[in-house]
């Protein structure tokens, strides 16, 4: 079931990326291109995933989600097209592809993140969807605060600063639940918002979305460890090498990765209080621990 | 009357600003410091003064005005921080003081713009306010219009790709409406949102801004020619050192002049047709091809 849903939500907001991107007119086919290969580089559509299957949840219909779920991958796109920057992180690769400012150049790699940022905005703030003014307003607001200096910028900055410095455990957290956390966290206030739900209910479906969140990181960084290079498309231990912060090195493997199984049954005991059908949300978290990539 | 009612804009801007900036957390302090470095760096605050002028003439009260003239200065700010990157223009100085990656660093000034530019969208859609939901969603909209791929960004884009290529008039003006343009046509869209007017009122008030925002381009140009490295605070001709399209060399000076001139009369001419009193924004447009910085 899930991966039949993994590849249905993945076309779907595929498509709904290109749809956006390609109605853009054609007068710098440069930038549009670069926009373009930044978000549709591939990858699992986490945060796509999760606006699709938590609004599916709780009956919203599909169409009143494209344009949450392309909105926050344009988002999640253009931060990778300027981690990769060389003053960022300085990486060649994503996927196995050549990064944005590889494949163009760095001046149109740091446009083209910009452009694709306020493009998440346009979306989201666009005409003539079912949604009310003030769900939209709900979702701009949601999104900003997601994405900027108090979620996912603020992280990004915390992790450039950690880097070559020992940082402890809480620190560790605070930074993932900035950099990455915050925006799994919006991905599930987006079809909140779509949606009538009571505040005890939203409350439940945030505790499930940031236990996610650090599950996923923690995971990620137990995975830099065990993966081979040719599962992950990147260097192995590339983090390691950097002298970056993660778990592995602060709590041991067998520490992270029984961390991470901690967070994905807080997870799921937040989903048994709801009074929907979570069967396909719980299998996700339970796959955010078990991927091998 | 002019002098005074950009001193007081200025301030009032200047203050909205540093209050936004300073209620984020103090997690992240040299983040922080190089966006309100890269915010608060001064300059004429065009696009915010056209905010209050145009709104105030409009009978909108000031405080209503606050947070699109704060958003719009954001996103101006945004675009100075990324297009002085050295993978873009490359420039050490900004106003006589660093540029914010030379004051920081290259990775931080990227972050910073990429917060300023959150930041807008944040500031836009706050709640609080006095205007609806669907006023401020209308000011998201435009304002994400103004400065993506199809505004501000595409621009920037356009410039880069002419750098040592001829282009002609009219690409050069396109190029022009995008950039600079835009934003300026968005600084007069935004009051309109917040104040009623009819459409055709709307109307003249966007071809006033229209060639204001081509004029103020067209006088930049010739004041890159005529003024001196120390008025400017950038070396003096740097436009025609990097090989860049003007419109003096397109038109020779004295033909940008005229078409700065020409253009200003096409404004006021705008303005002459409204049933308010277009005092203040008459002497601003006047202004902007009568300055000397």
């Amino acid at each position: 079931m899930l991966n039949e849903a993994i590849t249905r939500y993945q076309q779907r907001v595929d498509g709904q990326l290109r749809h956006f991107i390609n109605a853009q007119d054609d007068t710098e086919p440069q930038l549009k291109a670069a926009m373009e290969h930044g978000a549709l580089i591939g990858g699992k559509r986490i945060r796509p995933f999760l606006v699709y299957a938590v609004g599916e949840m709780l009956g919203v219909p599909l169409e009143r989600l494209d344009a949450c779920a392309a909105a926050i991958e344009c988002i999640h796109a253009y931060s990778l097209i300027h981690d990769d920057l060389p003053a960022m992180d300085d990486d060649a690769l994503r996927r196995g592809q050549p990064t944005v400012h590889i494949a163009f150049n760095e001046a149109t790699a740091i446009l083209a993140g910009d452009a694709l940022q306020t493009l998440a905005f346009e979306i989201i703030s666009q005409e003539g969807g079912e949604l009310s003014a003030s769900q939209q307003l709900a979702m701009v607001r949601a999104l900003a605060k997601a994405s900027g200096y108090s979620g996912m910028c603020g992280g990004q900055a915390m992790d450039l600063n950690a880097t070559d410095r020992q940082i402890d455990l809480e620190t560790l957290k605070r930074l993932h639940r900035l950099k990455t956390g915050a925006l799994i966290r919006c991905a599930v206030e987006l079809p909140i918002i779509a949606a009538k739900v009571t505040d005890e209910q939203a409350s439940h479906l945030l505790t499930f979305a940031d236990a996610i969140g650090l599950a996923f990181q923690v995971q990620d960084d137990v995975l830099d460890i065990i993966a081979s290079t040719e599962e992950l498309g990147k260097p192995q231990g590339s983090d390691c090498e950097s002298n970056k912060s993660t778990y592995p090195k602060l709590l041991g493997l067998s520490g992270a990765q029984a961390t991470a199984k901690s967070l994905i049954e807080d997870a799921l005991s937040a989903l048994a209080k709801l009074p929907y059908n979570s069967q396909l949300i719980a299998e996700f978290a339970r796959f955010i621990i078990e991927r091998r990539v």
